[in-house]
């Protein structure tokens, strides 16, 4: 793919939202549940929140997409977290995991062992979380030269190997949230700039980026679908610290702009850091 | 009642909550209570948002109403639903059903069929839930003229006679939200206009009306207290309109509204599409 | 202590939030979490919403402080409550406890009761909370003169020495909110000026004001984290009623200033009601 495909995709898929409206459900935490339906919505889509495992299997079969996020885990998550992904990948929906917590607790390792051969079309995340998930996978060597631990302090650039064996394994995309956003298909990396230090202040803006990738994934491919949501979220939040500098009216004006950017808008503005040529078929060192 | 005794009740109605400050108890999504509980707060009520069911039996003794919205079913609302409206059934008080996610699970079909005899004095939903809830409860032929299945778009005129049947039965109101809302108490239907596009672009402004509902259900009639929130929130949010383009701010500006409507604005605005005249004595076709 | 000494350690636990920020978890009703999380960042700690017992027991071990509001109950607090507290307890981590909805049903109770022997560093509540823990755990004659109920009406003064019993048991400090806020250690008595009305009119300031004590409590003695919270929202409250006067706007302006505030703007503003001298030194009448 070069650049202006990838332009003219991410267009179409900012479109084909805003037309189709999907109905995009999650299993979500609770704390960030009105700002990933907001964000949901305000890019064209449809949001519901489910708990249960055989209403999550019942959604399964007609949604478009799904978004999981193991956030605020609650005792009955054993059941619907891997009953939802099976659904999910026996329907052939394409669904995003958000691996937030990941070696909290055994529940979520254990849940999170299980998803593995479910096959999320993206998973999304910070470094720490996307390396701790490559390692519990066991897709990346333990004792690898780039693995430091689960520090929420890790780089993007750290995880670049773990992003990759990811993608690989899944044949999806994998996408790392940090200062600079790391975006793979397991074969091309993409490292977007943009976006404002004010996404920190507010809480949530990592888990409504995941619910956004998933209703893009309803519409394209996976890699296509995180390079969307990243660069809308990035755009809307640059735009939004230029009108705001500080948090709560941050995020107002965020989900304002995420609601008025154009298709035309954002392919424009899919910034890449350094050359966009040099950015693909970095593959795995 | 006619014209002016209607608005001279809402006006009242209005008063009376700001007065009386009622505290008025939901079981709730957990998607929107932040904003339901600040549009319960916003037009002078006051919120508390309960999961147990003892608590809410506990509750029903000494709230003026309730709110019970499925939204978010989780595994105890088998217990806690039906208790908590027996309960309210049982000490006489009003109480707002929005049956959500009908259909979605056998879980909320075998809640919403125990529903039934306890007596909810407003049923708030869109026309698809609507019409859901009247085929669930056999109020209406299932295989009657107008009820297309429970597609998210049906039409609110769709549901006109599934909505005055639960009226009948329930002997409180039923309230239809879509571009024009249906107000019934099984005889007469009022359809109010007024209102915002924009209401669709942000999540639980259904659940927030009513959840306001239901606190004008602690102080006024069901059919009084549908059409002041449904008056409410229609003037309110055509005010929100004119200030704002986009969905964040026109949330802040909606319930910034909702704060400072007057009860002498809200019953010179409560708009009927066509002939206020020919909204009543409807009936049953 | 005295004022000078006051204000600088509450000048210095603002900028060691800012310098250091601590992750300060919370078990926490549900329909608050975003408005708690945001207010913990906008102060600058970091905020996690947990559920499940084991993973509370994980936490206490590296968390610096945590947050325990009881809020929205469900079957499954029985278990996480008590052991997060304990738990707490045994690492000797500093912790907040707001007892929101005390009496509300036997679990509530039960609960309490247990949490009475895991020393809550700081105890939050109003007036009528305040009293009914003190009642619940035995530290004020069940028929003293100043204990009425359990009215949500009641004013501060008349908790005053439901707080000082409270404190003295725990050796932390009480924290009543109120239209003033009473704060004591046990043997001082400071009451605090500042705040809106409008924080009664939007839904979870005081959940806000436990959780960012707690962020507090990360970096200083209960005490001053208690005061230092207080004093934040008193201002930041002041500053945004003097920008909106309605509670949406109210809110966001709030959170916005909660931001920006600087260090030595908390110290300076840092209001009591009457002369400082007069605060210390009450003791228990």
């Amino acid at each position: 793919m070069r650049e202006e495909e990838i332009r003219s995709a991410i267009a179409k898929a900012v479109e084909q939202v805003r037309a189709e409206k999907p109905l995009v459900p999650s299993i979500t935490n609770t704390v960030t549940q009105d700002f990933v339906a907001n964000a949901q919505l305000a890019v064209g889509g449809a949001a519901a929140m489910l708990y249960l495992a055989d209403e999550c299997e019942s959604v399964a079969k007609v949604a478009p997409a799904f978004y999981i996020n193991m956030g605020t885990a609650m005792p009955f998550y054993e059941e619907t977290l891997p009953q939802a992904a099976r659904a999910l990948f026996a329907n052939k929906k394409p669904w995003v995991l958000d691996p937030v917590g990941i070696g909290l607790s055994e529940l979520r390792t254990k849940i999170l062992t299980q998803l593995k051969i479910y096959n999320p079309a993206i998973v999304r995340g910070n470094a720490s979380e996307i390396i701790a998930l490559a390692k519990l996978w066991q897709l990346i060597n333990e004792a690898g030269g780039n693995v430091h631990g689960v520090e929420s302090t890790e780089k993007v650039s750290a995880a670049k190997s773990a992003a990759l064996a990811i993608a690989k394994f899944t044949g999806g995309a994998v996408a790392v949230s940090g200062e600079e956003d790391l975006v793979t298909d397991g074969e091309n990396v993409i490292n977007c700039a943009g976006g404002s230090e004010l996404f920190t202040k507010i809480t949530g803006s990592g888990c409504a980026l995941g619910g956004v990738m998933a209703v893009y994934a309803a519409v394209t491919t996976p890699f296509i679908a995180a390079l969307t949501a990243t660069t809308m979220f990035n755009l809307a939040g640059s735009k939004a610290a230029a009108q705001s500098e500080a948090p709560a009216s941050f995020k107002v004006e965020f989900l304002d702009n995420l609601y008025e950017l154009t298709a035309e808008e954002v392919a424009d503005n899919f910034r890449v850091v350094g050359s966009f040529e040099n950015m693909f078929n970095f593959g795995m060192e």
